[in-house]
């Protein structure tokens, strides 16, 4: 009947958020642990929640005996060995993407835990949880548009800060989709191809965008990703499945519909990534405090998943800076036994 | 094989339009007699058509012997006496709404025509002829929806010219509706309530508007409508029907789609009438010269149909001015053989 | 820190729902007590919550030492007494629409809760909460569509209970789009006229449906909902606003758009109000939680506005009977200090 | 004033409707020849038109001095010959795509036309004249979204005949989105590569359907089309222009929206071709009679068109058998003088 008792370590904008929410949203749980390697805000983050401490040492924070379990919105790079700590102590985590930083660590942290025979790691894959997504999800499962073929996406930002480089759009942007498409597809990418068209005017000088991201699954379905970080529009995400008896397309974005004195009809696209996927956030959370508290841990995507969206996108980096077709190297997924 | 030759009396804004229709688009048909009280104008006009004369007595060009039919797009004061002369003449006449301007006149017209034998009148009605209204009549005749109990229609305009007073919006504005109504429902409208909310302060001065019609057919089914002539928007019109088993909607006007750096996404909506019913327009004309053409001389509303439209509208203006609802006085139609 | 403890009276649908809202979704709340006139029922799910008692007596419930404020999903005829029994034991309740089951016991409360010198009382109508409904009374109030001047609503459901009789329609579901006006029109309404076509052939015998209800609020706009009960399609809510510089709508309800083998585009309409105002319920107690928690009390509509709709809906009721317009009587708001 | 007297060869599906149009639907022509290699097809449609004769010879058609101009809907393999007919009589050609069924023949029509220093090759590229498009384009030349940056498109059949084969989807599907990007930009097209993904299972053995169409155009715009030819919905056309400051969507097919029984909501997709493009052929035909009458000859795309289509056709092809990108080989537009 007591609340879980979570640790979030990176209080950054996304670490805040998820603070927020734990402590204003989500039932049967509570922030006990805050940590950030900027020391300050940790502590003041902290005493405005009731019952709550900053630890400065990430892996304390894992260890301390006041938490259940632990929210990773770190730094990438940092995500290994905080990741292992958890395992050592035997604490679920929810880690916001990426898993880790590269292919090699990704699969060491999924053979880790699969040694440790008992699943700890959800990565935050936060689109199996938007209701459009699990919708179209659930119309694919159900058997009635047949075997789905074709996978036709969009992605779109009006703007990224001025660091935002060309592999940037794949790790951070496109490592959505390949998520996406292998929720929605049951299978594994096989190969992926970047093609950098003429840039926007507009974009930051030396970044490629558009990009468009050419992928083919193991079975030979074709899944095409448009990505646009500098549209100066809003943010968009859109996803179409073409399949062997219709197709369905979710992202429309329709709320309030307005006619105004310009003699134009339409509505406001949501702004950002909050408003779009602020619900799936929520729901992401809800349901693994929940499983969590209920001893399952894992209530989505998990460690395989991160790393095999780590693959797909280290092919794709390898493709934008080389221009053609690139094969994504795995492990077989049974020659870990666990995973 | 010949073209059929027409006279287009009234070579206003609609008239011209109805004579660049005939001349521009309109296969089997060409205007050879142009007339306006304005003889100058008419003049003019003629002068840019190969073939065409302006005669300046309406009733000489309808006699004309060189003319097989008439287009009226005169003052609707005028109409009487013009159709009587088409009746006189055998002429078939495409008249634009309305029949004539009162009931009585309106009745006198349907009771020639039916003595006459053989028909010769059709009302410009020409929202039959739209390709939205006639997937909706095809979807309710269809019987898929079963019967149709409910009708709600919005009639707005971005503006109107200063002379417009209220019982024009009924007479000028509702009278499409009237007659979408009776076309949809396959009955007469037994009564009629205007009620005038508080105005739209951008309305000129003593124009009640909006305004809003509520109409109970023969059977007891319900209309409302809503009439908005000073929008400031853009020529909508919106109908929909709901019925037993499901609904219908027309008139979302969706084409081009776009998406701003307003952070927006929507159209245009169509500015005005031509470019809404311009189709209709053009198709009305070309099924009503291959009906004439072909010796059934009206294919579509007819005198009876401009006679009901009047006395709904001049029920509508006597409840705007008085409040409350107005039985629609009108004899029965199988008491006129013929009509 | 410690939660929020809530005794829950009646735990049929809606108050076993509200019950697993608490206990599942909402941050800072739990169920101590539940209470139903079967008290087996009530029983039963106590046994299924750690640390919730079944209570058999609503006043004892309300009264419990072990609660800390009231949720009210009881049958209308019991709530005066209940919310009365709040109020002398100074604890906020949340009351499920209606507040009373008649005008004279509704003021009843609102002088007693004035009296009080403290709010207690807010009123469940949660479609101030829904997103959609937020957005346009946001875009209403921005003034960038200048003064509302109409409102169409449209509330159907796909069927209801053999019961349900042509009154219920009024009290049960227009009651929602009553309080939508005000909360949009930020005005009371001054009169209404139900109108009843001729009825749907599905509706059971003696129902009046579909119902027209016509609404005119005291400065003159007008108000029209389509009220349709029977329409074996789906649960459909539409609302829009017709205002002096454009117009706004809402409850278009696009998700998943499919295209299939019937060569058809389109989605699902959400089935039922749960779907469609799920996020609206579970906003409206996390906020009424939160205010609670912080010492406001109230978050959204109290208990005038559950007089107001009260006093509309009688009319309303009168009007179904008798025909015509009926005038809405209501005391002046002033004339009650604190109310 | 006279009519302009036309001929057309070609008497199946599409030229029969081309007949239909020209007699029924397109003011100042009439179709005084027809011609078929099934003489006694011809021979019954000429029967049924005043003024109408069979001829048999498509030369002597093309020679009669009877014919004003001409409509091709011939066999592709016959046009290289009879388009030479047409410049040799002087006569204006309308000329169905495409313009040769190989890239050197048209590139041999292109230089016999500019020898002959009169234009008089129209090719049937029909979307330009669809009022959508119209709008796209127009939307695109008004500057507003900026420089046009990338481009998708979907094409979808609902069936095809047996004998449809690969390459035929590159060469009467694709075509049409080539010379769409073509008129959109306003500049050629570089390379092509076509993906094939596994197959539609409802796909005839042996086609490969779905099939991907890559594009980069010269200045390095990227373009992908989805051409799916059994798709089993209806008939589908899509197109997106992503900008520099926004982006514009035409094709989502709105017409009556329905909501029935099912608990669903939506339309009907147009079932083919010719719903969805009939008003863009009535367009084109007008327009082409009215520039031919005044002595423009060719009102849209010429034979360069069909030449550049033709290029990047037989590219395509040459990627589908062998799979990578391939390059569009042209000859450059200023080699030819007039061209």
């Amino acid at each position: 009947m007591s609340d879980l008792r979570i640790a979030v370590l990176g209080v950054g904008i996304m670490g805040a958020d998820h603070v927020a929410r734990l402590t204003s949203r989500i039932s049967g749980a509570r922030v006990t642990v805050v940590n950030d390697y900027l020391t300050e805000k940790a502590d003041a983050l902290a005493a405005t929640i009731p019952g709550c401490r900053s630890i400065s040492d990430p892996l304390d924070a894992i260890a301390d005996p006041d938490v259940d379990a632990v929210v990773l919105a770190t730094p990438g790079p940092t995500h290994e060995k905080q990741l292992l700590a958890c395992i050592e102590n035997d604490k679920p985590v929810l880690c916001e993407k990426p898993l880790t930083t590269d292919v090699a660590t990704s699969l060491e942290v999924v053979k880790r835990e699969a040694e440790h025979h008992r699943r700890l790691i959800q990565v935050g894959f936060m689109r199996r949880f938007d209701r459009e997504y699990a919708q179209l999800k659930a119309l694919l499962d159900g058997g009635e548009l047949g075997r789905a073929l074709v996978l036709h996406c969009a992605h779109r930002n009006p703007a990224v800060p001025q660091s935002f480089d060309s592999a940037m759009v794949v790790r951070d942007s496109l490592v959505h989709e390949v998520d996406v498409t292998r929720f929605l597809f049951d299978e594994e990418i096989a190969s992926i191809q970047i093609i950098t068209p003429s840039a926007n005017p507009g974009a930051p000088e030396g970044l490629a965008d558009p990009q468009i991201a050419i992928m083919r699954t193991v079975s030979g379905r074709h899944v095409d990703v448009e990505l646009f970080v500098t549209t100066g529009v809003a943010y968009e995400v859109r996803t179409e499945v073409v399949a062997e008896k219709g197709s369905a397309m979710i992202g429309l974005d329709v709320n309030v519909i307005r006619k105004t004195a310009a003699g134009t009809w339409g509505g406001q696209i949501t702004p950002g990534f909050r408003e779009r996927f602020g619900q799936a956030y929520d729901t992401e959370f809800q349901r693994w405090v929940d499983a969590v508290a209920s001893g399952f841990n894992v209530d989505g995507p998990g460690a395989w998943d991160g790393y095999a969206a780590s693959a797909v996108c280290e092919a794709g980096v390898a493709s934008l800076n080389g221009g053609g077709p690139v094969e994504v190297a795995m492990v077989a997924r049974d020659s870990i036994p666990g995973a």
